[in-house]
This record gives C-alpha cells, sequence and structure tokens, in this order.
C-alpha cells in the first residue's frame, strides 16, 4: 500500500505511466484526458504523472478490458488454455464460466478438470457450479449433481456462485434439491445466475424472489425492461446461435444501463476468430445505436459490479491495471491488452501462450459409451397417423417453434422427406450405454443428401444426429465412435470431414488454427449437402436436445414439450 | 423461500398489496404504474397481485425508504431511540452511523454504548467504526482508538467498515496505525469511507489507491466530478452547518449519478424536525435541476450498493419492504413509511415509539473533568505584536478562511472588539483534568454582548467558549460543568439558557419536543447577543476545534494552521 500512496500522490515515478491518453470513463459515461499510473499491477492515480516507462497515448484511448459475464468454454471447441490465446487479443481478460457442459459428461470430475485447467491460464476465470446437471429429469446426462455435491467447489477462491438455474419449474414448483442449491448459494453470499427464457412477469418475479439475480434469456426491449425494473442484471447475449445484441440494444440508455452486461454464452472458436468476442459486441452495440461509453461500461464495470468484483472494470485508482489502448473507438480496433500492468497481448497476438498443463480425467477421455445402432433402432412407427409433432427450427435462435404437419408414411414407419424438409433426427444415449435413443423430426434445416452429427448436444452432450437417410445417420454416429466424439458429416455412407473433440466429446486437444480448419472442411461438407443457410447447423442441432428452452425439443427420452413440460408423441 | 415462489408466482395471494401504485424505478429511472405484493417483510413481486390486505395506490407513489449515507447520531444532540422517532417519519428508515464524537469522549466504551442503544430502535443503524479517535495528535481527546482496539468490532453484524479518515496525511504519510486500520479493514472485506475535504487530484488518487473508497466533502462540481471519475462514491451532504447539495446538484445527471448518494453528516434535531433529514435532501436535489427518479436513486440505491446492503434500497423483488408512500413525488409529500413491510409511521407520526434501554456507561455519566478556569488563565498575551492570525468562519461551511489582521491590545494583552468583531475565542480540555486552553480570535460570529459555550466540540468535544468578555465567557464554562455538559449561553455574568447534554456531554436524555424547546431558548437568546445571521452559531462554534478542515482551527493546544498541519501563534 505504501508504494501505492508515494506513487498516487506524485513523490515516487510510476512504474509505468501513459501519458496524454483519453480515457473512456465508465462511471460518468464520459471521455477525458490525462495520464494513467500504474504500479505493481495496478491503476494508482489518474492525473499528471511521471513514470520510469512512458508510454505517448496521444491520439489513443485507454479503457477496462472486457468481461464476458456468462459463457461456457466447452461451447468454443477448444480447451481453457487455448481459448485464453483467443480472446487475450480481443481485450478479453475476465470471463465467468459455467463448465456446465463438461459437468454433464463428468460430474464433479468435469468441474475439477475446468477449476484446474483455467489456474495456470492467462485469462482470469472465475467459474460458476453448473446448477442443472442434468438440465431437467427428461433426459439421460453423464452425471447427476445434487445440492451436497456442489457444496465443497464453494470453498475454491474463483467460485463465483451457482451458474444458471435453467430449471425454472423446479424453482417455481419449490423442488427441494434445487431451493437447497440456491439457499447453500445465497447462504454463503454467493451470486446466484438465471435462464429465464421466455418467463412472463408472475414467474420473473417469483425467480427473482428466490434468489436469482441475472437473465442473459431476453428475446426483446420488453423483456429487457422488465427484467430490469426488478432490479435484475441482464446479461445481453450475442453468441453463434443466439444472437440479441441488435435487437436489446434498442432499450438501452445511459440511465438504465447500470444492470446491463454483455456475454457471449456458447461461440465457437471459428467464430470467436473471426468475428471476435465482447469486442465484436461492444462494436455491435455501439453500430446499434448505445452511446460509446455506455457501451464500454456494459461490458466491463457492470458485470465486475454484478459479480462482485471489485477490483475489475475500470480505469481508476486501486483498480488492477487490466485495461485495452485502443485506436479507434467505434471500431473497437484493439492495439494492446494490459492485465495486472502487463502487456498480453499486442495487435492481435499473445505475448505469452497459455499451456494445458493439467491432467485429463479418465471419464473425460473415453465418453463415447453407447452400442451398436442398427436401422430398426431408429424408425419412426406411425401406427395409423399421418400427422406428426414437428420441430421447426428458427435460424441463429436456440428457440423452436412446434408445428403439427402431416408426414410421409409408408409400412407404418415415418418417411423422411427432402422435398418436405422434414428430415429425421436422434438423440442417442452415449455415457452409460443405457440404449436409450429418442426420435424425431425436424424442418428447418434443408438438408439435401446425407447426415450430420455432433456429440455435442446440449446439455446432456448425448449424441445427436440429423439426416436425410438413415444409412449416413449411422454412418455419421459411428464416426464418433471412432474419433472419440466430435462431429461428423456423412454422405453416400463415406465420412466426407469430421472433427475429433476428444475431451469428454466436447473439447478438442487441438491448437485453435486446426480446431478452425477441421471446422472450415466440416463446413464445406454440410454447405455442400445443404441448401443456402445463414446459420451455423451444427451449433444449431446442438441445441435441439436441450429441453428447458421453448417450444419443442428432443432429448434420448423422446420429443419434449417444453411449454407444457412433458413428452409427447412424434406422431400427432 | 418457498411462501415468497408461491406468492411471486401469483399461486397464493400476498399478506399485503399496493394496487395500482406509481412505482419509482431506481434501477432504470423512470415511473411504472403496476401492483406491489409484499409477503414476510419482503417485496415479493411487481405486476398483478391480489392480497390478503389490499391498498389502494391511485393517484400515489411507491419508493424505497431513504438511507442516510453518513451521519453522526450524536449531531442531534438527542438519543439513538429519540433520533429513531425522529427520521422514520421522514421516510429514513436506514442510517450509516459513524459514533466517532462519543468515542473520542469514551473510547470503546462509547462504540460499545453506540451498538447496544441502536439495538431495539425501530431505525436500521450500521456502524462505522471511527477512524481518528482523536482527529488528530494536535488535540486532546477523552480517548485514543489504535487498529488493535478496532479489531473487535468488525465482528459486529452490524458494522460496516472503518469511518471516515479524516487525518488524510497520516495517509499520506504512510503512518502505521493508520494504514493498519485501513488494512485490517480490506483484508476484512469492510469498506472504508473518506473525508476529502479540499484535497487535489493527486492526494485523492493516493487515498482512493490506499482503499478509501467515499467522500462526503466535495463542495463544488468540479471536486465531484473528480472524485466519481476515480470511482469513489460522492456522498452529497447537507446538514445543519454543512450545506453542498445546491452546488453540487448542478454536476448531477441520468448518466453519472450511480455513484452518487446523500447524506446529512451533522444535523440538530430541530432542523430535522423543522426542515426534514433526506427527505429535504431529495427535495432540494429535484428543486435544483435533478430529475426526480435521479434524486431518490441517490437517496435509495446508490447507498445500498456503496455500502453492500443488497437487500435494501428498491422497489423490488427480493428487496426487503421499506418503502414509503407519497402523494407529491417532486414535494416528497410523505403519507406512510413501512419498513419490513410493517407500518412503521403514517402522516409523520411514528407507529410505535422507540425506547432507550440501554445503560449509560460511567465514563459517558460524568464527563465535565476540568478545574475551575481563572481569568488568568485566559489570556491572550501580544508581547510587543498588533496583528494576529484570526479564525474568519465562513457561515454554513465547515471550512474557516486564515486572516492576518491588526488586533487591540491594552498592556501586553489581547482586547476583545466588538466593533471590530474580534471575539476570543477558547478551547478548554476536559476529559483528563489537564488544564491544557487553547486560545485563539474569531470573526464572524458578531455578538455585541455576553458569550456561549459548549462541549460539543469537534472531535475532542473538549469545552469551546466564545465571548465578548472574560466574565461571561467563564461564566458560560462554569454552567457546562454544573448541568454535566451541554450548551449555554451567558449575558452580563447571568445564565439565559443552557440545554444539558448529559451523556457525554454530547446528547440529551430527553425527549425531542424537550430538546428544541431548550435550544429554542438558546437560539432566542443568542439571538439578542448577535446581530442578524443566516446561521447556526452554536452549530458552527462546535466546528471551529476541528482540525482537518481548512484553513484554521483552534484546540485546546493552540492555534492550527490546517492547510500547512502546523500550530501557530495567535499573534503575528
Amino acid at each position: 500500500m505504501k508504494s501505492f500512496i508515494e506513487v498516487a500522490s506524485g513523490r515516487k515515478p510510476a512504474q509505468l505511466v501513459f501519458k496524454n491518453i483519453d480515457i473512456v470513463d465508465v462511471f460518468t459515461q464520459e471521455i477525458y484526458r490525462g495520464d494513467v499510473a500504474v504500479q505493481d499491477g495496478y491503476i494508482v492515480g489518474v492525473g499528471s504523472y511521471c513514470g520510469k516507462t512512458e508510454i505517448d497515448g496521444t491520439g489513443k484511448y485507454i479503457a477496462p478490458s472486457f468481461i464476458d459475464a456468462h459463457m461456457h468454454i466447452e461451447s468454443s471447441l477448444v480447451s481453457p488454455a487455448v481459448y485464453s490465446d483467443a480472446v487475450l487479443p480481443l481485450g478479453v481478460t475476465t470471463i465467468i464460466a459455467d463448465p456446465h457442459e463438461i459437468a454433464n459428461v463428468a460430474g464433479k470430475d468435469g468441474i475439477k478438470y475446468m477449476l484446474e485447467s483455467t489456474e495456470k491460464i492467462e485469462l482470469d476465470a472465475y467459474i460458476m457450479l453448473p446448477s442443472c446437471v442434468p438440465a431437467t429429469n427428461f433426459e439421460s446426462s453423464g452425471a447427476i449433481l445434487n445440492s451436497k455435491d456442489l457444496e465443497e467447489f464453494y470453498l475454491h477462491p474463483r467460485v463465483l456462485g451457482l451458474a444458471e438455474v435453467m430449471n425454472y419449474p423446479a424453482v417455481l414448483n419449490c423442488e427441494g434439491d434445487m431451493l437447497d442449491k440456491i439457499n447453500f448459494a445465497k447462504k454463503n453470499g454467493k451470486h446466484i445466475d438465471g435462464h429465464g427464457a421466455g418467463l412472463g412477469i408472475p414467474e420473473i418475479n417469483a425467480y427473482i424472489a428466490a434468489g436469482v439475480s441475472t437473465d442473459h434469456e431476453c428475446q426483446n426491449p420488453q423483456e429487457l425492461k422488465e427484467r430490469l425494473r426488478r432490479g435484475m442484471y441482464v446479461l445481453m447475449r450475442e453468441g453463434t446461435a443466439a444472437k440479441n445484441i441488435s435487437e436489446l440494444a434498442k432499450a438501452v440508455t445511459p440511465s438504465n444501463s447500470r444492470r446491463v452486461c454483455v456475454c457471449t454464452d456458447d461461440k465457437h472458436i471459428d467464430q470467436l476468430l473471426e468475428e471476435g468476442s465482447i469486442d465484436s459486441i461492444v462494436r455491435l452495440l455501439i453500430e446499434s445505436g448505445v452511446p460509446v461509453t455506455t457501451a464500454y461500461q456494459m461490458a466491463s464495470l457492470n458485470s465486475a459490479e454484478c459479480y462482485g468484483l471489485s477490483e475489475i472494470g475500470a480505469i481508476a485508482p486501486g483498480y488492477r491495471a487490466d485495461f485495452i489502448i485502443i485506436s479507434d473507438l467505434e471500431k473497437v480496433s484493439i492495439e494492446k491488452v494490459f492485465k495486472g500492468g502487463e502487456l498480453v497481448a499486442d495487435n492481435g497476438v499473445c505475448v505469452k501462450n497459455s499451456k494445458d498443463i493439467c491432467s485429463i480425467p479418465e471419464k473425460l477421455v473415453s465418453s463415447m459409451n453407447f452400442g451398436e445402432v442398427l436401422e430398426d433402432d431408429i424408425q419412426i412407427y406411425a401406427d395409423d397417423k399421418s400427422r406428426a409433432n414437428i420441430i421447426e427450427i428458427k435460424p441463429n435462435r436456440l428457440e423452436t417453434k412446434h408445428i403439427v404437419g402431416k408426414v410421409e408414411v409408408r409400412d407404418g414407419k415415418f418417411q423422411i422427406s427432402v422435398e418436405m424438409d422434414q428430415l429425421k433426427m436422434l438423440v442417442i444415449e452415449r455415457h452409460k450405454n443405457t440404449g436409450s435413443i429418442g426420435k424425431g423430426i425436424v424442418k428447418g434445416f434443408g438438408l439435401k443428401k446425407g447426415a450430420i452429427a455432433t456429440s455435442v448436444a446440449h446439455d446432456s452432450h448425448n449424441i445427436i444426429a440429423l439426416g436425410t437417410n438413415d444409412d449416413d445417420i449411422i454412418a455419421a454416429i459411428e464416426e464418433l465412435r471412432r474419433i472419440g466424439g466430435g462431429i461428423a458429416v456423412s454422405v453416400g455412407g463415406k465420412i466426407e470431414a469430421s472433427l475429433e473433440l476428444e475431451i469428454g466429446g466436447l473439447i478438442s486437444k487441438k491448437s485453435s488454427d486446426k480446431v478452425v480448419e477441421e471446422l472450415e472442411k466440416l463446413h464445406k461438407e454440410v454447405a455442400c449437402i445443404m441448401g443456402c443457410s445463414d446459420f451455423n447447423p451444427f451449433l444449431t442441432l446442438s441445441f435441439m436436445s436441450l429441453p428447458v428452452i421453448p417450444e419443442i425439443k428432443l432429448t434420448d427420452k423422446g420429443v419434449f414439450d417444453v411449454r407444457n413440460f412433458c413428452f409427447i408423441d412424434v406422431m400427432s
């Protein structure tokens, strides 16, 4: 503290000073010019300073580096170390990560792996404890985490609270274990994240009254306002599949922004590298009309306050020297990224790469536990019916539409129709070899031939496959077994492309370049078998099995009506 | 939690519902209409509700009740229970109190008395631990509190942190015990209040870098901005002596208000009852041009966030049902005050009075420990000088002006001059009978005859006396001994009025009506001996001995130059 005081008061020169730089002031939402003095990893003064090292800031801006308020590392498809290298140059120095994907595969071992593998990376990773493993009782996951299972993790210094409480019916119905989880977090002064997709006002009130304080599922300005008015923090999201920023930005003003944060939630590595992370969200906010300083505030201070991270999120004395140097504020052109006063990324390149040094637990090494899938196993029997409950996708949204329509039936079995875009979708339990297979009909993907399959299938991460014929569907599934989990495209019984995700069937061990290259091949091959599309079919497929997002989904146990929270028959 | 969820979701009727009421939304700074449902002391829903009891809110407003972010109960001159009864009907349900007045008299016993005496009152009183007892080493207090002395109190659930660190030179000079106090608070996750009177930018930076996070001494918009930009919470103040609101309000906007709070700091009971507390500050903010919802936000949510009081400060689910029902928002016409869902004040009257049930420690019962004051003891010897360092008061400000001017000298002694308004002021040590007496010359009070004396003399609370002749000065001082501390006015050797403050020489045991009646008599008598004035002479006198507020003050050890932090001779 002594050296802080001596430097801040101007009695001693600072280790590092940015001279004459334009400071993005996220407190008053203004920009002003000054010197920023850094000592021992902290900002100690903003004013007029001399430093042992002085960097001329003329024509540049300094802003707090970014916080991704809610995300799943698993969704990037790369390991924490690779992820860190990818987002640090984009100005993200802190993430609030929920490891619920890997926890659905490997339970406590999955959480431990994520805590250990994020320990030594350059990025600051805070962890929220998965609240819904499995997301619901309507699917088979690799593990079940009860309230008692989570308790030990709260002692970890990087654990901030309970992650997105997706099972809102369990909260509304006052189910014992869910209330125990919430109560334990509250009692320990920890934070509780929400997931209020489609919730109306009484449900949102109940959710908040129970202790839930954030929502990242807002779809429109009305929902945003309803949540903000009730004191919720709204985490506005722009990921690979779910894109809400431009719609929600309409309702954000400098007067109501204090509890609005931003997050990526789920974003593939290829899109992170191509488009950006929180930096691209800030850009989009500004393009959508949010005032510049408000956009930067939403990406820093607001999230820091939301999660009680009192040392980050602003350019001010006593804050950690986590900041970005920018040449164009509106374009978010980041030249340098500092963390704890050290340069960690320079012109888009990490100064020092993070390393994967943590060992991978057995449960994550071999996670493809399912028996051979035969043609007979995957038939949809129609009896005498010819109408079906069809899942219609909404491009770039996690929600689906429930439609009921006529389908082609032959020999008492549903027939895939490329013409009518009525394809077959399967969810195959892959954790405990139970043989459980859910079957459904889906519209909107527009595959013309072949099949795709992935072991990334939120949140239980069973195998999900979609195709135009049974042979290709089976081929794609078998490819996943061969590579230990991942993504595959098959056409005419042949595998055209695949990506190994050998850590739990979710995460690759490879570099981001390699993963992006393989993803590109997958996308190229899938483009050959699809009509034109402006959405990511693999990611969209990955969310088709998440039974907490309306209106209709498919789990390994069958077609699920999310609005009524019950299974329904495929045929209607 | 179960009943919260059931009521919030609309499955069960609430205990209490305000129907169709206009809600002051301090999150988005808007007003909107709805029903507010209360259950078990908490707000559980805002929307459309049925209740066992329903109150029609048509034409009314509901706003979070007020938080006084920094205050000293002692300055009201009444006990905590009497104080509670006075401010609850004004909409104040929470105070952040610093008991440093009584701690300067009785040390740890003083803090314990304040903790105990606030335990059972209706008002929620949080306590900050006095950081500067005595305020400086340049005065004699009744106790010295070192870092170690404070530690035990941090365990108390109502102790939020370290109170206003007034001795900023000790911080800037890195003095051991002061840094220990700050470090201990920081290490325990506690809050540290500042007192940045007149501090420039480097000093403010150093102060904040050391861990100080608030300032209630801002004088002008520039200082306000400088502090907000650096992440400080600014507590805008309007008390009896120090009035900063109208000046500072010019700089507050809905975009920069999030870290702006309000406080009374020091306010006498008569002014509280006549003018108001935080309610009158909100009124003044609105009159000064601050948007209505911003003003209410500053009086509630902002202070709650500043002090980590996550359950109060807003009308939203999960917040405690501490709110006010208002008929006119701009005039702050409070009809009803609810705390924890219970009606605690109705049309300006407490539903249930608080009681003083705590015993008063011996140190506070007999606190007038000083020997007889003789005429010889109080002479100011001029030697051959005829110019003096004169303390000029600034009406309604705690600061003084240091002027050097010619004074009347006869027989080698300074002569009081009513014509030139050069009066004699004394500070007499009264805790340990050391015989220490400080003597000074003051301008600006404008007494024409007689003398006034008080045992309320910030912060060491020695006896401070001011007069037009030595006889009356001594008479007023002797009256204080007789009544066990308080305030006295003497004219022609006769006591015209006095007020007993028998708890530590600071606080009366009497009801607020009785204290106000006696204060009125004091004011009436002092008006007879003063020219016209628009300031409170007793309160102004009480701050003449506080050596942390610029420019020049008087302690029992002599005339103190605050800017240079050293004693100077009276004669120059």
